[in-house]
């Protein structure tokens, strides 16, 4: 069965990766608490805390029982969360020894906070699998275009040459960290949640319990109960902002670049507009970047809501849990769309090289300075070469004629040459590729 | 048929108002992009722009037709938004001639934002409502309690004697502030969208139309195309975060006051918890709290999406649509609950005279600092009666005792107990409460 | 004597209006504190409180005495604000007579409110003359461009034309608009606030005093006490909100035209580049972004701020003070900073009219499809354009060319050359122009 | 000579570190610049880039030169940055020559990058020590009170006993976990930039200048210049978010525990009140939850400044410096107070021992409960106690005394007295306090 959207059908595929979408679901959610009181049952009976026979019949009820996310939720508002119908729920398949196995010791919130955990712990799986498609993307791109020369742009101004492979390698490192953050994140601070009502496991006093259930659900074992320590959240919250706003940078690079006046790169399949027949909208990008938009604000909500009262908060931990889910689907689906742009990215290395002329060589004076610094010193010859710039810029002239009719200039018409050639003047460009792809391909080892 | 939620059903019941979801949901939305695209075909064939007859095919379509909105929803992606295929949708319940009529001369945008008007326009009905019967609540209770002695707290701690009338009717004036405020939002700056793809109304070049839609759907009339000026967006979001912030305030005064060791007020159904039978958890006030508090980040992040390039945003635009959705959900839903939790809300006048006397007097100190200051001046009486307040407090002994043992304390016994009944402290209480009743009775003659 | 900074003096003056600077100011904020206490004695005298000596002693006192911001902040870490080491340094400078009409009844809240409402009173006056002058460049610009042919860019996509006059009409409107929330929130919402200790004005009893105080300060009166109802400064920051994105937006479109690949403007003193002689960078313009970028998260602050507990906030007021600060500061910086750029914009009218061909004429296929829409039916004109624009597209043909060569396209070679004119094709721009200049002269006459 | 404030002298000693603010300062920004111009001159004449003797000329200019904030501030409008106005200071005190070794091949933003990191690197050292500081009285009271009663209270309410130490413990556990992050962040993400113009190194070519600056200036060295790539500045910003978060939390429970009616904790030196002689105000608390609570919005500037366009951001990186400086000066700041304020607090034990009764033995009735299970099953023995709490919350009768009236509740009255006693129903309160105060001792032999 498809499951319910959590999210707008009208406005929410522009937004979101299907292979996320379904590990944050309500039937997701739901099915994390189930297993939290599954492993629960299985724990305690291994302690001895509850019959096996108890057990086996906690285990049985919830892989057979139907628990319906809507329900649950109409059930929600008397105790404020959906726990205690599904322990209704689930005691309703059981017989009175069965319910004795349900829930046994545990608190609302210890059920919540598991599920958090593990529904993060899911939909990261998917989601770092659509980070991890834009780096190898970007890791494509930046070999193949480590030598297409493209126009550095800083400030929105044609600055110097760099190369498109610098510039991939650029989003490839960025990207590559945020992996390395969401997967320490996943790996060590998803944790389970056992502490009971104040977080003193008055009823069952055994932490070695937490320590099974966390081997049981593959989450991390914290060291005391956290209901109302939110590090845990708020550090999954930050790295997941962290990688919209890199998601963010790409996609931006990528409409910049699409513009009309540059045409550098578009989409393989660009949007059409529904009046204007020749356009060839970015619309993967703009999507990428309306969703990594709404991110920050989420995070701050997240980050506002640690001051979290004594033993359980006063509705600042019920507002995380809309927040994380609709973190993870805005993060997922902004890599799900960058991946699928960076697939088919048509990229005009041409055009990037006919861009670069644009300045008529301009863009080249801080290299034509270097060379006759040797010769005339630096100071004298920045103020000579923008003296030289500054009039051609105003008469039109292309800055080789200029600096070949300015007897000041001491270079040769070689010389000048050589100066104004931008695929001399990329500097440490394919290193910095090389470093980039190499430091990415030592991942794929780990 | 119910419709399709889009927000989560298993958290989305703590957090929202039936009335006001009805407004928002899918179907919602759809139903007012086709207004949109009703109203354009009446006010074309009004001006002669189409024909009478595709006119009217329109309008048949549209009434007869079904638009699913998670068709819309996946026909979206490759032009961005949803209008493509919903005209597409449209295009296929009409002739040719009928098609001429259909989105003529119109944008993507256009009927978005046109959409987003009605949208909040339609669930700002319902959502004022909830805060208007916030307000009567608030009414009540600042009528019934305005002589209701209650201890006034500063940073926590007591500080001198109010009355809950005057606590009810500062939330009262609040509450009628950002009504004022929606109400002024919903009226005027709620507006029809009609530019074209530019915003020059290239296709049809006459904005006289923009007023006649305008008065078709019961929005405003722009001056001008509002594309990328988002002002108005961004008021209503303002607005929409001022009330939660006042709901929020009233929330946790209630969880404040209901607090164990406090006990003046309790919810008339208060929440169960899964294992401590005895509680009574201030459950509605809990997630009103929840719900405010994830109203700021949201409200941000509209303001961040503010810088819109050219004449369509690239990607700022489209972060508005679900931001604008869950603002008016959460604030809806927060109103909801805090009319539902003052209706019922339980008050215990006894129990806030009782705690007035936890300080044994202390909290008077300032009142017979101020008798005692005619007599032997401000400072001095200030600093007298400090000192007596300190070793009051040390010893134990309530104030009233060390007062009159103290000779230094040129007071009488009926002036000292005069001095200390806080029911003749409370200043113009009675007065602020009279303003504010007769400030929002005079709203309703409105 | 130079006002120390409240600011950073190394970044700061690259966000900063110096008027602005000012009215928020350490000493400006110690003079709005010294002026409700000044006022507060004089109402205390005419209404026989104090003695009309002591508040004569209170008033020279203000007027003459020192009060240095750092010995007030070092003396504020005790009780939490700079209140009571200001109290005791007026009291310092009058006899114990005197002392008596110093902060009489009043609360350092009520201080510190007040002169929160004076300082952005103040502030906004050099805020707002920004704004409308920022207006008035736009209303200048809008004018003089009116007919100046301009691309609408759509997802950075050439759309169709516009004027560069109506691009600056819309930018005319969304200033107005806010110019508009800022003057209703200075003139109806920023109020005295008079309440003492837990707003009951316990110790005067007398709410004329408050309407008195304000007539004095020439502020708003409230209906009663707003020390926990932040309504007034959630506005305030919402206006300030939405005036910072309409500037980001403005600021945004002078970069986005600025690019090299555009030149459609730059501004009068481009910024030097500290290693590109060649560049001319919009930094007028970029710093406006800055500044602008700092402003939603701080409105989220004050917003977050307004669940405020009972009579007095256990923190969140002390996080307005520097919030609401900031707030003015950066949009009267973005405001001021935009005002110059505008002010000596450089337009390059030709360049605009250069880049409206860079399609080739495929900008105004939809007017093409129009014209041939009353030949053959919109659908069947759409498409045949769409599929001549295609392999003009691919070929690099201008769309003239490969109209004129397609026997399908029934159009005579001057309607097809009347049809690609985009002089013709800007619709109500015009129009709309004239609607946006003449409501901001209806303005001046308010 | 004091350094110039960087913020406001009246507000900001309220929030400030004196320590932190050394590092933050408008010179200590300007330090770190010339720590920057001076490795590069050092490092290019290692490399043999520049002259020994240029180099030589430069580290003196900049040893012995005064470089005023102010001025450089006044100088920063041209260009956007304080960074030309430096690097022309440096030069006026050098010789041609020596100007060669200036700046070399770096552009502005290596310069302001490699001193933010710098910034942040050296504020951490004070920060990490207030936040290590507050971990030891953490772990101090954690000790002190392993065994002391305490209520645990959820929502507000008195829910079961725990102890004080495992409040403490937790505290200390969620103080330990973002000492973490910002140590990992200091030490592994805090790096030098050096890029050149657009990231290329255009002018040396050399990256192994990069390894040699990050090692001369303490800082790691990145992979590839990351102008462009704020990762590490939003992972500083969130690890920022989350202390403030575990800081504010801590706040907040000494504000509830303080409160009048609850009194379990008081401030060493509580706050004094202008007008109320007898309040203890808990201040350090209000203003640690003060500064805490500006920095979520401050985090979202920062993740919504990510987004940095080609090769140098249009006013997103400019909108960094302010908002880094500000985190880091908040997050130090209430690191600072909440360590004063826990190394004097005062903790009643009495008071937490005798508030533990205040419900008449109900919040034990989950015990009671436990106990008849044995006999009953588990759900007939929470009704039957369920029943037995109702009737006793409404006579008022203690719950021992309803217990022992009702004859359906078979349990002796030694068992009702075991039951009834919290002090052994705190669970594994002592093993988590022991398990966290082991890894806090583990920490320190790292």
């Amino acid at each position: 069965m498809k499951p319910s959207s959590s999210t707008s059908e009208l406005f929410g595929p522009l937004f979101t990766d299907p292979d996320v979408e379904a590990e944050i679901s309500d039937q997701a959610w739901v099915r994390a608490m189930l297993d939290f009181e599954r492993a629960l049952a299985i724990v305690q009976a291994r302690a001895g805390l509850v019959t096996e026979d108890a057990a086996r019949m906690v285990v049985t009820a919830i892989d057979v029982g139907h628990y319906d996310p809507a329900a649950l939720g109409e059930g929600a508002l008397t105790s404020g969360t959906p726990v205690v119908p599904l322990v209704r729920a689930i005691g309703a398949h059981v017989t009175a020894e069965g319910r004795s196995a349900v829930h046994n010791g545990a608190t609302s919130q210890d059920v919540l906070d598991t599920a958090m955990s593990l529904v993060a712990h899911r939909a990261l799986g998917p989601l770092l699998a659509g980070l991890r498609g834009v780096a190898d993307e970007c890791e494509r791109l930046a070999r193949q275009h480590r030598g297409t020369l493209i126009t550095g742009r800083t400030l929105g101004q044609h600055a110097l040459p760099t190369t498109f492979g610098l510039k991939c390698a650029g989003w490839l490192v960025a990207v590559d960290e945020v992996v390395d953050a969401l997967e320490r994140v996943r790996t060590d601070r998803l944790a389970v949640q056992f502490g009971g009502a104040v977080g003193t496991l008055a009823a069952v006093a055994d932490p070695g319990l937490t320590d099974q259930l966390a081997a049981e659900l593959g989450l991390a074992a914290p060291l005391v109960p956290w209901h109302t320590d939110r590090t845990r959240i708020a550090e999954l919250a930050g790295a997941l902002g962290a990688a919209a706003g890199v998601l963010a940078k790409v996609a931006q690079d990528v409409v910049l670049l699409a513009q009309t006046e540059v045409a550098e790169v578009a989409e393989g399949e660009g949007g059409t507009s529904s009046t204007m027949p020749h356009k060839h909208n970015p619309v993967r990008a703009v999507l990428v970047a309306a969703g990594a938009k709404r991110v920050p604000g989420l995070v701050s909500t997240v980050l506002a809501a640690m001051a979290q009262e004594h033993e359980r908060a006063v509705g600042a931990w019920h507002s995380e849990w809309q927040s994380v889910t609709e973190l993870l689907r805005l993060v997922g689906g902004a890599a799900h769309g960058l991946c699928e742009l960076l697939s088919r990215l048509r990229v005009d290395a041409e055009r990037m090289r006919r861009n670069l002329e644009l300045t008529g060589g301009l863009l080249m004076a801080e290299r034509v300075a270097g060379r006759l610094a040797a010769r005339v010193g630096r100071a004298e010859a920045q103020e000579l070469v923008a003296e030289v710039c500054r009039s051609a810029a105003l008469s039109g002239r292309p800055l080789r004629a200029a600096l070949l009719a300015d007897l000041r200039i001491d270079l040769s018409e070689a010389e000048i040459d050589e100066a104004l050639d931008p695929a001399g003047y990329t500097g440490s460009a394919g290193e910095f590729v090389d470093r980039a792809l190499a430091a990415h391909r030592g991942r794929a080892g780990r």
